[in-house]
């Protein structure tokens, strides 16, 4: 199991993920939380499946929030009491499945 | 643009669509709301896409959270400034796409 971060690793992971991501990322209640805008409906819920399919084959899944073009997201790992590597590696693959699609 | 409804005739529908869904919907700050479980995350997201599929058709789209196997849904039309028939045709295609999947 991947092991709850410390806040200094968390810090360090945080910048490195908001220089991709434009400073969007924050932390909120020891969860990583985003807000994502896009298009219309259909560009944000194929956001939501793409990512879907990642979070069920990882097994790690997020919480998530959306009202038509907007996808708010919190992502913990229960397990680990707090912020872990696969909610950063599960934050990478939103910003991936995000910046395809029209906003 | 269907109207808003009143009172009288959200509870006359409510009650309707309560004998379809165990009592499981009610009106909270005026929006039409109800929690859906399943089995898995599996499950849960394939009610939504399948959901999300009929609301872009009807170009009338639910508020909604999911964490895991738990979806929530607040259904209101917002340009009627309250809930209205679309509210409950929303509802009963939800009911619809629960119904067969795992719970």
């Amino acid at each position: 199991m991947t092991g709850k971060l410390t806040t200094a690793e968390v810090q360090a992971r945080l910048a490195n993920l908001n220089q991709q991501a434009g400073g969007a990322w924050r932390v909120e209640d020891d969860k990583l939380v985003r807000e994502f805008r896009f298009k219309g409906f259909a560009e944000a819920f194929g956001f939501m499946a793409e990512v879907a399919l990642h979070a069920e084959k990882a097994d790690h899944h997020p919480e998530w929030q959306n009202v038509y073009n907007r996808v708010a997201v919190q992502l913990v790992t229960h397990d680990a009491g707090g912020i872990t590597e696969k909610d950063f590696a599960l934050a990478m693959r939103m910003e991936s499945a995000a910046a395809h699609r029209s906003k």
